[in-house]
């Protein structure tokens, strides 16, 4: 008998690797990481647990991993709705974040929205804002696992002055964190056309040096890709493709328009693109056409966006409406269906970060990143496939239980990993004074 | 000081009439009736009430109106996704209607329904199914206010053998219950397509003779309306008005397939339409022009449609939807703001079912349908506008007590007019027999 930190005995788990669901198995974990996935009568032979837990009405799944979202900006939340991206910027966002983004801000942010993810049953995001350290430090206080992206401008804000200054600041929070676990980073200049040729020379030979993915906004909106032609004379991702950022370590972040050339050039290169339909919706930005994507082969992930353009933190809503919207976008009931979107919301999230190795699937060796979600409320009754109702019926709502590492942050639906209501207060002061 | 039942005192109140939100109001009920909505200070001086309710981290508004569904088939729920509605239809659902639906199934899929949708914060629906004797017993024992569609198919099932089988059935039913508070009649012809000319000529005639709204499942696919051309040389909107079918008790439920003509007929005759965005956009049905039909004064309500094609019964989720999708159908991210789709999901559902004067908003004289919804979680903080939290933020999960007529039937997220153990129980039985 292998002596071993925790058994999760579960009614259904959904490993994603393989695909389908397994009635009655036995998550082993060890070390906070992944020792096996086995029917329980096998744990019962092979397995002495120091802890033992029983989640007969429960799903047992990979956490979820957000791919793209700026976490310090669910201090913004419903501050401004029904305008379009332009407006919500440059009148509404970029003002208040000249006046009031700073360590402070982006601390009670980040906390604020790692609470909630980790509550929904994600267990690790790819946040791109200002003062990444201060972002750090509260993923790492609250469990939560995180990309860092290291934003990049050509104009100036508190944080930087320009291009240089970013890149500074940012590689600097890096060398200090680097060493972290449960913290990754990347570049991410925030948008082809908010960043210049020349920077994005520079960031290009960073990641290389250094080997770092580069995530930025693409193709988010029309107006962005008809301004970048007439400026550049092509698309803006093969303008990017050009400046040499292309490659299996880049992150095309929303990629909504784009056109055959950019699709085929996402598959050749091995690129990644995280589609945020909530907020593409949201925004009148468009649909992105994600079922071409995943038919050319390019890795699709899930994002939130941040909060303030979404307005919710939450990828089992995300999950839902992407495969709601990839029906209606084709006409075809059969696209992106449950466990497709499942495993865009995990494994393809992983993948888009560099992490497969380690997260994603409940595999033998990875973390023990797992969310237990209740399917025994009337609302996912009666119950006939348990991915279908992680899709289709149950909401964050149902998300019981959450473990990073091996670490349980969320025990019956309440974060053990700091204070909620601390949080909330937090939050409610920032209120004050950016309304 | 005048004696009276209840006074809710919340934080915020969403009248519906008029728009906004207000601060610190008192809701004062009496005898199942809504007596005045007024500043907490003037509530004080004015009324003794037998029972007070203080909900300072909670937003009041009236319960929503769930103007389409077929809440038996909850029953069915997840049992076929990712097919076209043909396909759905003919392989999926009704070879298990043929051979299960009766008194006992709609019974019990009713009451599962109907405590998914009070739980969530919907005091009202309009059902359409077979069996709608069985389906008022359950509305009527678990609290839900209904109006119940009284099926015409031109074809046999277990309930009837051709239209005028179901005509009396469900006037015999409308008959006996025709005095029941809180249950109202319509008669539902399936469709256009599954019902004739005949029988459409004699619904009509029923519904003068007995003030009676029709309601039908319209232009749904495009399958149906050019299918509906070849065969009778015009829309199925057009045939169904030359039919004398339209008027203002004339309700189109999805209508996602119309020409600028039908746009044009709704509108000059009244007529109403529901719109199911989650269950078009699942069944790849295509989207409904919402903001052209609300742009031509036509009334729009919100439906989920059934379980078995949502597959949840949700209005919080579909107002969300509905808000998403008619900002990137039209590529405008003002279009549907939160107030309308609130609006949609209560008074317009009101209208629509001809219930106007009794449900729909929070005006003194209308009975006492309210619901609380609690934004003080960290997934509604900060809060600068309590009407944006509704659609974009916080789901029915947020919903804390609900009154129907002034009778609290859900109580801390509770259902009390049924005990929702012995409700699933029933449903896992009826999986059993179904998968």
């Amino acid at each position: 008998m292998q002596r071993v930190d925790l058994r999760l005995d579960a009614g259904w788990t959904v490993p994603i690797e393989p695909e389908g669901a397994l009635a009655d198995h036995a998550l082993i974990v060890d070390g906070g990481r992944i020792v096996a996935l086995v029917p329980a009568a096998d744990a019962d032979a092979r397995y002495a647990p120091n802890e033992r837990i029983a989640l007969p009405g429960h799903v047992l799944l990979p956490g979820l991993v957000n791919a793209h979202t700026h976490a310090a900006m669910s201090l913004f939340r419903g501050i401004a709705d029904d305008v379009p991206l332009r407006v919500w910027l440059e009148q509404h966002i970029w003002p208040r974040e000249g006046r009031f983004v700073g360590p402070d801000f982006v601390y009670d942010g980040a906390r604020l929205a790692a609470a909630e993810m980790l509550r929904g049953g994600i267990t690790c995001c790819n946040d791109m804002y200002f003062f990444p350290d201060a972002a750090a430090r509260a993923f790492v206080e609250l469990g939560l696992r995180a990309m860092l992206g290291l934003a990049v401008l050509d104009f100036p804000t508190p944080y930087a002055a320009d291009a240089d200054g970013y890149l500074q600041r940012g590689l600097a929070v890096r060398d200090a964190l680097k060493h972290e676990p449960g913290l990754a980073f990347s570049l991410s200049p925030h948008a082809p056309y908010t960043v210049g040729d020349a920077a994005w020379e520079r960031i290009v030979v960073y990641a290389r040096q250094l080997d770092l993915s580069i995530q930025t906004h693409l193709a988010e909106t029309e107006h962005e890709v008809s301004e970048g032609r007439a400026r550049h004379g092509r698309t803006p991702l093969a303008r990017l493709h050009a400046l040499g950022a292309t490659g299996p370590g880049f992150i095309a972040i929303h990629a909504v328009h784009l056109d055959a050339a950019d699709i085929e050039l996402l598959s050749a290169q091995g690129c990644h693109v995280v589609h945020c339909p909530a907020s593409n919706m949201k925004l009148g930005a468009g649909i992105a056409p994600v079922a071409e994507l995943l038919a050319r082969g390019v890795n699709v992930a899930l994002g939130t966006d941040g909060a303030a353009s979404n307005n919710r933190l939450d990828l089992f809503a995300e999950m839902r409406i992407a495969s709601l919207l990839a029906k209606v976008a084709t006409g075809d009931p059969s696209a992106l269906p449950a466990q497709r979107v499942l495993g865009a919301a995990t494994l393809a999230g992983a993948r888009a970060l560099g992490l497969e190795r380690d997260i994603g699937s409940l595999a033998a060796g990875k973390f023990a990143d797992v969310i237990a979600v209740d399917l025994s409320a009337l609302d996912a009754t009666p119950c006939y496939d348990p991915i279908s109702h992680l899709v289709h019926a149950v909401g964050r709502d149902a998300v019981s239980d959450v473990w990073v590492a091996g670490r349980r942050v969320v025990s019956a639906r309440t974060l053990t990993s700091a204070d909620e209501a601390s949080i909330a207060a937090r939050a409610r002061l920032w209120q004050e004074r950016l309304r």
